[in-house]
């Protein structure tokens, strides 16, 4: 089923609540797993909350990625968008996982631009 | 049931093609969409790529809004994830189907941060 786009919703649950109040560490791991994926990073922007909380969202050359923690809840809400064949989304999704300490994370996977009247979905 | 966000995903098809490959309205619109509905813009991001299409993001106070356009396809991504009660995020979703011009446009909404384990579903 063809598609333009994989977008990746990521629930992270039991994370390490210290990395989830980090704004310095979850722009290098959002970053990081951009580029380790093989996506190309345009821009970032990270915003720390009072009293904490950390939401960021990293522009990237095959559309986005995006966090945003509840370090009280050990919680983060991760999203990856990536169009086009070259990145590879479950290797920026497990690098995630890994960096934020997630040992209950579950994913949902959406596949966005699927235009069904002007196709069959088989063959 | 209690959700620490909510997430829209907007699938806008038969948009008006003109205006998705146009990033100065596309980030006037999801500016504007964001305030319209209540929101606080913290920051925003926007990249046209060649030979069309544009991405943006706009970071909110309240979690974050964002776009990806497909122009030879009539076709727009839009995701407007908000926590807390404050925005309007069914306002912000009308704006931008109306400033995209979207004539075929399909939602869906996933609830972010929802504790099983931890409490009943209902009651």
């Amino acid at each position: 089923m063809d598609a333009l786009g994989r977008h990746l919703l990521l629930e992270l649950r039991e994370c390490n609540e210290a990395v989830l109040d980090d704004l310095k560490y979850l722009e290098k791991a959002l970053v990081s797993a951009a580029e380790e994926s093989g996506a190309t990073v345009l821009d970032k922007s990270f915003h720390h909350f009072a009293p904490q909380g950390v939401s960021g969202v990293v522009l990237i050359a095959e559309s986005h990625l995006s966090l945003h923690t509840w370090p009280e809840h050990a919680y983060a809400a991760v999203d990856i968008f990536t169009c086009g064949t070259t990145v590879k989304i479950e290797v920026a999704a497990d690098a995630l996982i890994r960096q934020l300490g997630s040992r209950d994370p579950s994913l949902l996977e959406v596949k966005r631009g699927v235009f069904v009247r002007e196709r069959k979905l088989v063959g």
